[in-house]
This record gives C-alpha cells, sequence and structure tokens, in this order.
C-alpha cells in the first residue's frame, strides 16, 4: 500500500520503531475493514440470532482500529502515553473480537479469516507498544 | 439530543451507571466535533506554524472520541475490558489535547473553548471507568 | 453544544449561511449516534432477523453523518464541490434510512425516534445544499 | 489483505461487479490512510503555511474514502442511490485532493505519492460507479 511508501517520505518521523510501526498501521487498516466485512456477513447468516456478540465486538474492533490506525500514522509532535494508550485498547479490542470470531470459524468462513486478522493485529499492537517501552 | 433518549429505550441495556453512561456519550460527541473544529481553526491562524502540536493532538483526540463515543452507545454484549481500555485511552487523548489547548487559551478562543470541552470529557471518561469498577 | 459556539470564533470562515451550517452540524452528530444506537438496540430485539435492512442502513447513515459533520464543520479554504457532494450523499443516507426506520415505529420506540432524527437530518442536509447554489 | 478474501465469502453478495467493487474497497482504505498521513507531513514542513489548503482536503479526502470504504464493503441489503451517491462524494474528494497535492509534487515527495493514491481512488471510484448504471 501507498501509505507505507508514504510515511517513509514525512519530514520529522518519530522515534519509534518503524518495522513495528507499518506493521501495526498495515494490520489496523486490514483488521478494521475485515471487522466491517465480518458483521456485515453475519448480518445476512440464517442464523443471524446466534451472530449478535459477534456483530457487536466486530463493530467495536472496527472503530478501535480506525481511530488507532490514525494515530499511529501521524508521525508530528507525538504524546506517546495517548499512543501508548489508543495501541492497549486497540489489542484489547482485536483480542475479544478475535475470541468471539474463533467460536463461529467451524461454522463461518468469514469467521475465521476475522479471527485470524484480529489475532496478527492484536500481535502487531502489542509489539508495536513493547518498542515504545 | 435524540440519542440520549433513544439509548433509554434499548431492550436489554448495560449494567452500566446510566448517568455517567449518558454524559460519557454526550461529552464525546461534543469533544470529537469541538477537536474537529479547533484543528480547523488552528490552520486558518497567522501563527499556525506555533499551532503544529495542537493541530496534531485535536485530530488525535476527535478519532479517539468517535470510536470510544460509539463503542460506549451500544448496549449488547458489551465486553467491558474493551470497554475501560478504549475510555481510558480516550481520556489520555482529552488530557494531552486540553493541555496543549489550554497553552494557545490567552490567544485563541477556540482554544479556550475547546480545553474546556477536553476537560469535561476527560472528567465523563473518569467517572465512567469508576462506575466500570 | 460547545462545537456550535467554537465554529464561531474561526478567524476565517466560509461564506456559507452560518445558521444553515450549524444545523447541519448538530443534525449529523445527532443522527449518527442515534443510528449506531437504533442499530445497536435492533440487534438485542428477539425479531433481530426482521431488523437485518434497519442494521446495515443505519451503519451507512452514522458513517455518512460523521464524515459529513467533519467536513461540513471545517471552515478553512473549502471546495464546494466536495461539499456539496458529501452533504447531498448524507441527504441520500438519512433518507434510505428513515424511510426503513419507520417501517418499524409501530412495534420499536427506538425505530420511530431514529427516523425522527433522520428525517431532520435530511432536511437540513438538504436547506445547506440549497443555500450553496 | 484479507478483507478482500473476506468479502468473498459473503452468503448474499450484493450483484455488483466484484472487480470494480474490491479495487473501489482497497483503493479506499490505501487512500484515506495516505491522506491521513500525507496531512501529517504537511505539518511538519517548514513551509506549512503554503500547505493548508492541501492539509484540509487530505483531512476531508481521509472522512470521505473511510465512510465510503465502509459502505461500498456492505454486501447486505444494500441501497443502491445510497451507495451511488456515497462513491460519487468520495470521487469529488479524491479529485480535489489530488488536484491541490498535485501542486505540491515537485517540492514534496508525500504529497506525490498522495496524488496517485487520489487519482487511483478516483477512478475506481468512477468506475464503480458506472457499473451501477
Amino acid at each position: 500500500m501507498t501509505v507505507l511508501d508514504l510515511i517513509k517520505t514525512h519530514p520529522q518521523p518519530t522515534s519509534l520503531d518503524r518495522d513495528a510501526l507499518l506493521r501495526c498501521i498495515a494490520e489496523c487498516l486490514d483488521c478494521s475493514a475485515s471487522c466491517t466485512s465480518c458483521a456485515d456477513a453475519d448480518l445476512a447468516e440464517s442464523d443471524v440470532g446466534e451472530l449478535v456478540r459477534c456483530i457487536r465486538l466486530c463493530l467495536d474492533c472496527a472503530d478501535a482500529c480506525d481511530a488507532t490506525g490514525r494515530i499511529v500514522t501521524r508521525q508530528t509532535a507525538p504524546d506517546l502515553r495517548v499512543l501508548r494508550a489508543m495501541v492497549e485498547a486497540c489489542a484489547a479490542a482485536c483480542r475479544a473480537c478475535g475470541e468471539e470470531c474463533e467460536r463461529h470459524a467451524a461454522h463461518h468462513e468469514h469467521c475465521r479469516l476475522c479471527a485470524e486478522v484480529c489475532r496478527r493485529c492484536e500481535q502487531a499492537c502489542d509489539d508495536l507498544v513493547a518498542t515504545i517501552g
């Protein structure tokens, strides 16, 4: 994605580990979009009544990943306490959503795929927090 | 606002304290919009170069408040760990933004007003977290 | 809301009609939050299977109102073609969502309230577009 | 990205042309993130005062792409009038932002990259609208 090249041209980048940063941004984008899609696929399933918690946590996770992806993308004059708190909250949203999607993975391929991307995004968030110190 | 009446009609509300919840939602909406407006007013000031950190933190705070306002609004099948982490991250974003806006309050009325709403939203977030236990 | 006072302090406001502008911003904020809440209340209803289209259109309307509210709030160096296209798209989202919520208004009070705010937001968008010319 | 595979598992997909749809989703995601990054890089440039309109249009474009990407991703029970109006508004935002970024492309590599992704997203939106008929 172009955004990953674009960030490298920033005139005053943060001191954050670049690989961890780029991976967190890429995973937040994919996880947000995947959760929007999984919530929507859940709505069209005949057993939608069984998927209510999955839909709710997918909506939460999409919103958390969207906001976190934007905040992490910004390199100018960051506040590390804000950054850390948001990335930790995003990891919590990914963990809750991934666990719920996992419960439906055997019946719905979209839940299986969504659980995977939630796990990857959770890990990318945890790894970025670890580099903030 | 209609949303505050609408939430009261939810068929299965969360066990969260309703007054704290409604205040957090109302403050997140106002703070997000106020930060969008303050960042935009900063851009039009002749001393925009002095306001770069203010703009960045306003953009972060708007994104954090947007996501948190949505997550807190949802009453169906919540995950309290996600809720708490997001509300705490929102409080951190409001605190950082409010402190920076306060530094420009004497020169720019929009910064003074934005600092006020950030402080109120931070307090509303802290109060809601306190009721989650 | 503070945001409506804050906008009045902008150093270089647009030439848009201020009353129409402020009403559009206020309605977008309330409509976005109300649609998020109505979609969530739908999810908790026992007849959720009958409310799938209502949920989908509420999610769309919340996203359209969020983006439009932000874009309309910004006063600095606007592009009127972007502004008009977004406000028109927001009106379309409010119309579709309002019509669907209206169909469920007799059975669900949250749908009745949501239909009302969608109609008000649609009207505020139409009125703002009319002032752009 | 996982989201592009995930959408293919939707139980009741829309009748929209799948290739045009997937390209629009992918470009909206990249364009939104790239505009967030370009606005942020602009803020850190020594000639930030010359980049005010670029920042504003990048912020608008990021918001329009975010909302449109979400709405286009949803396959369940779509309203084609909403879809068309949002994708057209997104194209307008990409066009305005791409034109402004192009003006700064010779001086700022991030503006050059951002102009490219805006043009691709505008084209992907136009192509999707053409398939809606």
